[in-house]
């Protein structure tokens, strides 16, 4: 197959389009929608591809033998060759198409014989010609195309052709526009992506070729919102090129409207008013225990909150020792947020009163809004915070909690443990867990805040305050759905660079996926562009509740890793063996261990020790041997993170293993040397005690487990190589 | 393409062949041996293949047109025609053959048109006639084959043609002989499998064909053991039939000797004595501090063992209160077990005192053996516990533990929460986890027992003797290896019938097999072939070593459910939305509510409580509602199973729920209704006395996790559905 044309060399860069190429295609939409079309005819979509640069077979109509021959010469043979007239509509009953043309002489006698053939059949018809066409042959069949998602706008599709690929859903999605990065990615994201190296034989495919038919693709659908679907199926891929054989392009000129996004300033402004408010006002305070109210009360006076509280209530003039007020019109200051604990009915009334006194949030514990059915009520919420610039919390929501203000604007019980990472749900009940995980574990928060209905407070507002917020060092997210798939993940893909962004995404599976619609009405994204859009924005994402905490918990303790060479200590060799087993289902690379390396650990462990990688320091050995192999593994550079497998013996019991990992790890420290270690302890119930110590000295450690380690593990790196450090 | 041979039906039998069907195949076999070859000739496959009812294409030489067309019609259009001459070596070249010959009329034409050409060709050659060969066309391509493994032995592999299968290694393997019901689940069980089933309105395969072909080769490498390899690659399958259009049969006329495997019985009477011992011998106890020897002592004393203890010492006549012994020969009484405790390079010698003695067991805790590339001494204790008839349990373990009899025969610290969970280890560092998280979680055992090495005591002998061992419930097991994966198999088919067994297969991945191999010396096996054996004989695997251990706790504690119907009942519809999740990922089905049921449930959740399941009662709900949906779901017959999604608040706090779970279950129980209840808790801190609690009333619950719940449960569907009891 002749190498299709190329165009510019776009290695991580954009098309570039003329005018005149924007032009074009415009024409052909226009046209489209002139008459009031929803679809592209084939030879439009030839139209549309010719100018973005994505290569269909060629063709050309010749009036002559050597006009046909030097056509086919141009686009290379072999060819196909068609009679054109308006009077043959079954060409091939007529003899009017010939393929597989293999030379110039077989061009030329074929377009003889074509018209001989032509003339036979109906002598009398008009000929405008022969079409000459570039036959497709051979290859590797694959799908390239792009569609529109109701979360994440347009998205670009790659995938191999054939039945058993759709059966077996081998497809994979990028954000549109995909840079060439993304596009080459999408080659080796699919199952089968072997195939595409050349199997038993087989030509590799021209990844540059196909790459940059993506990126191709991906411009277009972005340049032109209207284009909602593509296809172009099949694209023949060989070695030296790559053409799509059908091109499919549907159109929409009716899109839904933009979601109103405000500025990120806007965003960081009044989040961080409201997210650390020097006074926090809370409609329908009470002094009645049990209610929201009085919860909400207590917690802020109770959780240490030192700036203003301003009860707001109707008749009392004191709540708690604090003056009340029947409006938060009638506080005298300014109120940076106001949290409510009244029925849905009121909260519109109240939050217009806000919106009167300029207060930049809301946080609406109530339900009764879309939850239930009161899409209505929701509606009018989210128009009067527009109306007055409030953001909007919730509804239905436990509230959240910021713990170096020492603020509990929420009516769960106060929580003050302070650390690094900020958690968000947008279950109450996932948020309870949070909170029982957090103080069980000691796992210290910077925040925990509720998102409920998600009526305008979502997750990229989040992460936008958490981007830049010092408290916080990782964003642990739980999420049903996504409003807006397209701004989480522009945003997630620059806060990622900077701190890891963890998401369980529930409703992952079909049965899931329809609780969570019936719970929020959300219409729940397909996964695999959930899990696609987070891998190419470098979200974390976690599989489980248990996953999302630890890795909120272990990931911020441990340093970067500067490399992907893992290697397994371990005192157990069945441990090592079942670490190991976890490395290749956490993406971590076990090092090939180098002679020399080799030969230094060998000095310090047992001679019936196990070579290579793991480091089998077998059960007897003192804490000498655990210290000389631990020491070796932060010190060698080739090393980047280290595993522990501890197994507990009377010679080196489990408190004082834990101490010669912290002592060895502070001792490297001193000298500038910093390693993520993990370490996976099994014996008695003591160890239970030694890795509470070795997790409050910054190396995760599980009792009981050789999986969790190493996945806490395989999610710093999935960070580190997501944000480019490694 | 015509419908082969079939044979008899053998739905749920193996096909029974006549003595001149295996005479023809003994026949074959020996012809092969005598001219030293390795493989079959095709004609010789085909002579297999007839004999055990494989179809292959048909075929019969013509000497006439009339016959030529007889044959073709009784085989069915089209066919190939093909000259048969010794004298015309490239057959196409003299116009010889004709592939698709649609019609009676083309195969009498084309009969004459061959014998013409030769003529034309050769004019003197021998012309022996005109081959007629059924041609397949269409369909669906697919492998049937059978290897032989190390471990598991005669395999039997199904999987679709094709390179891009080659890539996704989309093959599943059964144990041969395969039965009906297996080589149907073959079919089922590629990733692919929808294929078989027709695509964009292809026909679906005849699974009838298909699977009788399964069993066939299944039959024939199971009847001649000489077979090493099998492929019939590729099969064309068809609305109506299957045909293996290629043949290859590669064998090996000097296998491995068979393993020696004891009876049964001869299993069950030594382990009874071992596990239940009346008296137990201590070689090499010790009274001094630290030694292995005086570690057993204290921990048989302190263990509670009722049994005589008999130190055995060279010098000693009084070890921790008890008379010592030279040796075991010196012993008055009867021993039942002997517990080593001496270096590697005493224990022969022991060991045939032992013999001597006649002791049935020796729990041979010393290291030094083939883990450290002591092949030769391991040999020797094998060779004498053979001879004398002693199984050996190890060497290199921490020995083991039985708590019925309060024994507690280890070097490790003593155990005594007795309950229903048999667990064992090949590896001490995974014994001594087991031991901690049983204490921990306060799950009572059976027994533990290290495997180490496993020279002569293994996993089946275990299974065999927990089988009938009334104070086990779960047998759960953790190995890196099977040394006798056929053996292992033929025992759990059986044992899992009555018993949940749970293995941990350590080494499933590449990393992970080779630390394995490094480790043991064991060769790691495919683990596909792990996956669909375990499968096959209803073995639950366990993916790591949590889910082993928590399979062990959470398993036997609760009913056997009477049917697929799980319902999901949750305070929190983010706990719904993930409990959905873990349901769909460990092939849980979700009940689709009937209209009645669904009625019935809203009337005791509020109005805007979710519908259908999971039922969502909402947050804010009174003990009474998660009383009320409770009782409903264990009454209605239609449900089977109940998963509890619990949300922390102040109306029903944790405790009050856990309570009224177990008073509604409780108050079932006396109705003589039980159904399998598992929970997922979301709330602060107390959430985890409350899921202890519930756990102990025998309701798995866990704090912060909405996976593990389910997937407990998950593995008691796994053993249901595999005991047949679904």
């Amino acid at each position: 197959m002749p190498r299709p044309p190329r165009g510019r060399n776009i290695m991580n860069m954009q098309p570039k389009l003329s005018d005149a190429q924007n032009a074009t295609v415009r024409a052909v939409l226009d046209q489209v929608k002139a008459s009031g079309r929803t679809a592209l005819t084939a030879p439009e979509g030839k139209v549309v591809c010719d100018a973005y640069g994505i290569a269909v077979p060629q063709e050309g109509v010749a009036t002559s033998a050597d006009e046909a021959v030097a056509l086919a010469t141009r686009m290379g043979l072999p060819v196909v060759l068609k009679i054109v007239s308006p009077d043959i509509l079954h060409k091939t009953e007529a003899g009017g198409v010939l393929v597989g043309v293999k030379s110039a002489e077989e061009v030329r006698a074929g377009y003889d014989r074509i018209l001989a053939n032509a003339k036979a059949y109906k002598a009398d018809a008009r000929i405008d010609g022969i079409q000459v066409q570039q036959m497709l042959t051979g290859g590797t069949e694959v799908i390239i195309g792009s569609i529109t998602d109701g979360s994440f706008g347009k998205l670009v599709a790659f995938g191999l052709g054939g039945v058993l690929v759709e059966v077996l859903k081998d497809i994979t999605f990028r954000l549109a526009p995909a840079t060439k990065a993304d596009a080459l990615s999408m080659l080796d994201g699919i199952q089968a992506a072997e195939m595409l190296h050349g199997v038993r034989g087989g030509d590799p495919v021209d990844r540059e070729a196909l790459s940059d038919m993506i990126v191709r693709v991906s411009q277009l659908v972005t340049d032109f919102p209207e284009i909602v679907e593509l296809d172009l199926n099949p694209v023949f891929a060989t070695k030296s090129g790559a053409i799509a054989a059908d091109v499919r392009i549907v159109v929409d000129f009716d899109p839904a409207p933009a979601r109103h996004r405000p500025s990120q300033d806007e965003i960081v402004t009044s989040m961080n008013r409201i997210m650390k408010p020097e006074a926090v006002a809370v409609i329908g305070a009470s002094s009645e225990d049990g209610k929201i109210g009085n919860s909400v009360m207590k917690n802020l006076i109770n959780g240490g909150y030192k700036g203003q509280i301003y009860p707001i209530h109707p008749k009392a003039d004191e709540i708690l020792g604090y003056k009340a007020y029947r409006s938060v019109k009638d506080v005298p200051g300014v109120i940076d947020a106001a949290v409510f604990a009244i029925p849905a009915k009121f909260v519109a009334a109240a939050l217009i009163e806000c919106g009167e006194k300029a207060i930049p949030g809301a946080v609406l514990i109530p339900s009764g809004f879309a939850e239930t059915g009161n899409e209505e009520g929701q509606r009018e919420i989210q128009e009067i915070g527009r109306k007055y610039n409030i953001r909007l919390m919730g509804p239905n929501i436990y509230g959240f909690y910021y713990t170096p203000a020492n603020l509990c604007a929420t009516f769960c019980t106060a929580y003050d443990v302070k650390g690094s990472a900020a958690l968000s749900s947008q279950s109450g009940g996932i948020g309870m867990a949070i909170i029982g995980f957090s103080r069980s574990a000691k796992m210290g928060v910077s925040a925990i805040v509720g998102l409920g209905n998600k009526s305008d407070l979502d997750e990229d507002d989040l992460l936008t305050f958490f981007e830049q917020d010092d408290n916080t060092k990782i964003i642990a997210q739980h999420c049903e759905d996504l409003k807006d798939g397209r701004s989480f993940a522009e945003v997630a893909r620059r806060v990622s660079k900077k701190k890891p962004v963890v998401v369980l995404k529930a409703g992952r599976t079909s049965a899931g996926a329809k609780a969570a619609s019936s719970h929020t009405g959300a219409l729940a994204g397909n996964d695999k562009i959930y899990e696609d859009v987070f891998k190419q924005v470098g979200v974390i994402r976690a599989r489980s509740l248990r996953q999302l905490l630890e890795f909120a918990r272990g990931v911020p303790v441990m340093p970067t890793p500067k490399g992907e060479n893992v290697v397994i200590i371990t005192g157990a060799g069945g441990s090592g063996v079942l670490l190991s087993d976890a490395c290749v289902d956490n993406g971590l690379q076990l090092m090939s261990m180098p002679d020399d390396l080799d030969a230094a650990f060998r000095k310090f462990i047992p001679p019936f020790g196990a070579a290579g990688n793991p480091v089998d320091i077998t059960g007897g050995e003192p804490p000498t041997t655990y210290k000389n192999t631990i020491k070796l593994g932060l010190q060698d550079d080739r090393i980047h993170s280290i595993i522990l497998g501890y197994w507990h013996t009377i010679i080196t019991p489990p408190m004082v293993f834990a101490k010669l990992v912290v002592e060895v790890k502070e001792e490297m420290k001193a000298l500038g040397i910093e390693k993520p270690i993990v370490a996976s302890l099994a014996g008695d119930v003591q160890v239970e005690e030694a890795a509470e110590y070795l997790y409050a000295h910054g190396v995760p450690a599980y009792a009981y487990s050789t999986e969790l380690p190493v996945e806490v593990l395989g999610a710093k790196y999935k960070w580190a190589r997501g944000a480019g450090l490694l």
